[in-house]
């Protein structure tokens, strides 16, 4: 990790502090605030149940633009019906004032516990130290205060040009987990100083988003409170962008998301090992990312990885009943390389052998090549551990 | 368990021997043989990656009789390709001519490592031995031959009346696992001698699996070997069946069925808990089905179970993302009868702690109420344990 004062975006100022919502003295209250008005996008969980902070913060970001967010961890102020969204709306309320900003344009996110009201005196007594603090050199610390039982902070960083001016992104998320274990909510704020106006970044935030953030599985469980959101400020100053330009920022979104992406499939719960699993050769699109998913979702390919058994047998298995186009006798699977299976059978014990030894590594891929036509996908899991039913099986309280 | 004297069907003989196929001496092949040709009907595991006793039975069932069922455990003889298909054929064989019956009387099932070849010699040496054995009292040692991961023999009898006839109903099966662990693969097998035609029998043994074998889980995995297989050899002797004979047999179907799934989910590799997940008041069937099956499936309701923490969130977020018509403040949550939910807010504190008692229970009752419609339905699961991850992740060699 680079020193925090890497990580930088021309107008945009962060900072977090302990308000005690966690039960340690950790960091678990930030605030990002735009100096500028920013053009904003968001992406928000497609859980039919949906907490307080995504709910307000999915109307206010309908305007397209924003100035502030303020996230905490430890409460997810989900499950808490018209109580929980008053108290997403009076925190953000606490912020704007301090601000001086229009209401319309803080959003919050929150991470935690389902069904516990929001501690809102906590947050209000210290949203003022989080005002007083605000930097252009903290978003380290965002990073750490929005982690639950993440291991490590999750920031990516891009610099690029459009339109001649250099410009920045930043991305900052939390993956795969809470402190009293709940759900692998996952939180993602994006900053960047391109110019860029809502019509434009919409698709490309979006498109980025659906082949990073949309392509990990770390339980195949959608969390309640799963947001991300992207603010450009335009202080880079470029005029409209360019289809170069265009392209480059792209590559940044992709590249920024995609890092994230990855944090958060390593930083699975439990997790010993990162694992890509890569479909080629499905008869659609569809079926490319469902086979691609059911396999990195299958327990037992999951255990499999665990126990660093080439057990290509489940993979066969959890493509037969993901319900894509297939034949059997035309599978071809490889671990890491080494090509295990061909027409559906082992090729041999020595490719067995050798696929063993590739299990060890902490990064694996395995692909999967169905051969009945041109599509393809990829997903990133992680391995299902003891880890995993000793952090998920912990009492809450 | 009762005595295995008690478990005969007139007209069917049993018998198991240990060939070798696992690493014990334990019974690892067995024979099921019906001394008149009998009615038969199979249901077949629904993933497209279908074991070579699958291809084959699936083939041979389609006449509608059968006279004998071989069975194995230790290898599943899946991903064997043209070799297992003629492996499947030839063991089959063996048995049909040491019984003097046509080939294509004669059926195969097979539970174990994925990939391997079957030891067709091994099966050869003990076919004799077998046919030797054959006893009208030898059904315990059929179940027992059928374990891999299973912890007990999996057995159940109903004897009813029909047109003023006694009849008698087996049912044998394997579930939730494999000595050398790969697939949950689920066995079983019916034997009746009630006087039944194929057209009677089809759509109520199909219904029946439909409400029981289909409504468990351990791991939300399809084997490639799932088979279950009816016998009915017509000995009881009754004339056409009225209504009230079929309701009769139906309700023995339902029984024996309904017990044996209950026992495979039971036996979940690695569980502590059975627990039934109700669905009720849901928009349409598909809705109450999904939403059981979502929730019953969830990696973190299923450690929650095991944490025995009554851990509500979790059931909502998991409803949430089944993709059922529901609104959040709907929903009621009860957990072995203590009302947890109300309105998609925790009822008391009180209620919580009640719960947390309740949860210490080896068989747990999960109650939901989605308030949407008239639809309902279970499915019966387990907790996901340390055990799991130990039995599926050992290496398999």
């Amino acid at each position: 990790m680079k020193k925090d004062s890497n990580y930088s975006v021309p107008g945009f100022l962060a900072s977090a502090v302990s308000a005690g919502l966690k039960k340690t003295s950790d960091l678990d209250l930030s605030l990002i605030f735009s100096q500028k008005k920013a053009v904003a996008a968001g992406v928000f969980t497609a859980n039919k149940v949906k907490a307080a902070p995504i709910l307000l913060s999915q109307e206010r970001i309908q305007k397209g633009f924003l100035r502030a967010i303020l996230a905490n961890a430890g409460y997810a102020n989900a499950c808490t019906g018209d109580k929980g969204y008053k108290d997403a709306i009076q925190t953000a309320d606490m912020v704007s004032k301090g601000l001086n900003i229009p209401p319309e344009e803080t959003v919050v996110a929150s991470t935690g516990v389902i069904g516990a009201y929001l501690p809102c005196n906590l947050i209000k007594k210290a949203v003022p130290s989080l005002i007083d603090k605000l930097s252009p050199h903290n978003f380290e610390s965002v990073a750490k205060a929005l982690m639950t039982t993440d291991s490590f902070p999750k920031i990516s960083f891009f610099k690029g040009h459009a339109d001649g001016c250099p410009f920045h992104l930043l991305g900052i998320a939390k993956g795969a987990g809470m402190i009293m274990p709940n759900m692998a909510t996952m939180l993602s704020f994006l900053l960047t100083d391109i110019n860029i106006d809502s019509q434009t970044l919409w698709p490309l935030f979006r498109s980025a988003v659906e082949c990073t953030f949309n392509r990990i599985t770390v339980d195949g469980e959608t969390s309640t409170n799963d947001m991300v959101l992207i603010m450009a400020n335009g202080i880079a100053g470029n005029g409209t962008l360019t289809k170069k330009d265009v392209k480059e920022f792209e590559k940044g979104l992709t590249d920024v998301m995609g890092t994230l992406a990855y944090m958060i499939a390593q930083d699975g719960e439990g997790a010993t090992k990162t694992v890509i699993i890569e479909v080629h050769g499905a008869a659609s699109k569809d079926d490319a990312h469902t086979a691609a998913r059911v396999v990195g979702n299958s327990n037992l390919v999951k255990t499999t990885l665990f126990g660093q058994d080439p057990n290509w047998g489940r993979i066969m298995a959890a493509i037969g009943r993901s319900g894509v186009t297939m034949e059997e006798n035309k599978v071809q699977i490889w671990i890491q390389g080494v090509k295990i299976v061909e027409g559906g059978l082992m090729t041999t014990e020595d490719a067995e052998k050798k696929a063993a030894e590739k299990m060890k590594r902490k990064q694996i891929t395995i692909t999967i090549h169905l051969n009945q036509g041109e599509w393809k996908d990829r997903i990133t899991t992680c391995d299902l551990t003891y880890d995993y039913i000793r952090i998920n099986a912990g009492y809450r309280t």
